[in-house]
This record gives structure tokens, sequence and C-alpha cells, in this order.
């Protein structure tokens, strides 16, 4: 059963690096098979629903550990504007050594799969915007929803933005226009 | 050389609709000539750079109407803020018409190109920038390019959330924080 398990989370694994870098359409089945070194047949056989499942699982992955490292990050922060400057300096670390090639697992996706990978990427900036609303709430931030929404658009925007101009610019950018709007709260 | 132009026009302001729904690997060339109903060879006559200077050039097109729209927006609003609310409800009447299909045509397929895409993505996030950074500017407002990096960045992410959720309140909930970001400038 290990082995089985093993294939499974290789798969998803190369799978979902893929993705991220470009996006849902630009990857093909044959390049997750031929760059996890996987046998073929082992993709139809953990993923009876193809691509589209593979994609919305990838997404899933991706967002669960985003939530868990936006989580922690949080937790750690002491105070929303410090919590701020810790994530967006994570996600320029994160975008420098990948050359600018690995966008956010949930976005880079969104616009471009069926139903199942929309629903999986519904689910997936749900969650993140769950983590920051309550975090946001906690420490006494009016209108806890509406400014998580800005947030994860502003982040979103801002990777997109880094990511086509190969410069982390933007994400300081948003992250030092973001810091005064969390202050005047 | 009437018909020549039109036959190009066409043929860019199919590829042009198709880029802005399906992203960049989601479009076939087939589909843009059978959706345009265009000669085939027509294609390679006018666009010898193939889907790559097409998207580049659909790109700019789309760019160049966008700058126009928000300038012409900027330049009649009493105010910021109320430019930013005409620009929001643009933005959600366009996407509500098209069933949340029509994204914005440099975000849509900024990560997914070669080089001339990303080349042409730039100049049209550049010129973007520029026009709110010196309205903002002209009213007064600090940081103009920041807080303009900003405004493009949570634009782009609330018209991709809107898109996935299909749903217009991420839009109206971005517009509502970035406003009082501009009262308090």
């Amino acid at each position: 059963m290990g082995k089985r398990t093993d294939t499974r989370e290789r798969t998803l694994r190369t799978a979902a690096t893929l993705f991220r870098t470009q996006g849902y359409h630009g990857t093909g089945l044959n390049q997750v098979l031929a760059e996890g070194g996987l046998p073929k047949g082992s993709l139809y056989f953990h993923f009876p629903g193809g691509k589209e499942q593979l994609a919305a699982e990838a997404v899933a992955l991706g967002a669960g550990e985003l939530c868990d490292w936006v989580s922690a990050i949080l937790d750690a922060a002491p105070d929303p504007g410090a919590g701020l400057d810790a994530v967006i300096q994570g996600l320029a670390e994160h975008l420098t050594a990948s050359d600018f090639n690995l966008g956010c697992p949930i976005g880079t996706v969104a616009p471009d799969g069926g139903d199942l990978v929309r629903d999986a990427c519904v689910s997936a900036f749900g969650a993140w915007q769950d983590v920051v609303r309550e975090y946001l709430a906690g420490q006494g931030v009016s209108d806890p929803d509406e400014v998580a929404t800005t947030l994860l658009a502003a982040l979103e925007g801002a990777q997109l933005l880094a990511r086509t101009r190969r410069d982390t610019a933007p994400l300081y950018a948003v992250g030092k226009t973001m810091r005064t709007l969390l202050k005047g709260r």
C-alpha cells in the first residue's frame, strides 16, 4: 500500500508544481508522467477523473499548505501590519527562489479549468479568506470580510504583476499601501 | 487594401476575445479561424509570428482600449473615490454582461505566453499604471506610484475572484476598501 500511496502523492506533487508554473491548459498529462518519472496507466488508476481531478486536488493541496503557512505567520505576528509584511516577504522570496516560475497555486489555475477545478478554487480562495478574516476580526479590524477580500485580491494581483515583470517590487508596493490601510483601522 | 485590413482586424478581434476568455494556452489557432469565419492561410499571412504575435497584439489592443476607458472615467470623475467607484461599476457590468467569461485582456494572458506575450503584458500593465499614477499625482495623492500599483493589483485580483466565484461581490468589496484608502490620503 505504501508504494501505491507514494505514486499517487508523487503524481499529485508533480502535477501541482506544473499547474502552478504553466496553468491548467499549459500543462499536459504526458508532461506530468514524464517529469514525475511515473508509469503510464498510474494516472487514470489514481485519478479516474483525469486532468480535471488532478488539477482540483492540486489546488486543494496547495491551498491547504498556503492556509497553514499564513495561519502560522499571523499567529506569530505582533500585529496585522507585521503579519502582512511577513506574508509579503515570504511570497517575494518564494517567487525569487523559483525564478518567478511558481505562481499562486490557486490563482494560476482559477481562470483556466472546468467546473471541478473552479469549485476547488472557490473553496481554496474561501479557506484563505476565512483564515485572514477571522484573524482581522480578532484584532478588532472593522469590516474584516471586506478587508480580507481586498488583501486576497491585492496579493493575487501583486503576484501576477511580479511574475509578469519578473520583479518583486509590486509585492512590496502593495504591502506598503495595504499596511497603511490596516493601520487606519 | 480595405478587405485585407478587414481580415487582419477581424482575426485580431476574434483572437482577443478568445484569449480574454480562455487564456493563451486554452486558445487554439484553429478556433480563432473557425470563430472568425476566416480563410485558412490568412493567419500566418497577417501574423507571421503566429500565435505569440497574435496574442501580443491582442494584449496591446485590449490594453489601449482599457486605458482610454479608464482615462475617460477619471477625467469625468469629481474625485478619486468617485473615479474608483465608476471603474468598479464598469468592470462589474462587463463581467455580468459576458456571464463572467471575459476577463482582463492583460491579466488573463499574462501568466501564460512566451517572452513576446510577456513583454506586451509588461507594457500594457505599465500603461494602465501610468494613467492612474498621473491622475493620482494630479489629485495630490501621496505615493501615487505605489497606490496605482496597489489599485492595479487589487483590481486584477478582484476580477480573478469575481470570475472564479461568478459573483461581482469581490469587486465591490475591493472598491469599498480601496475607497477608504484614497480618502485617507
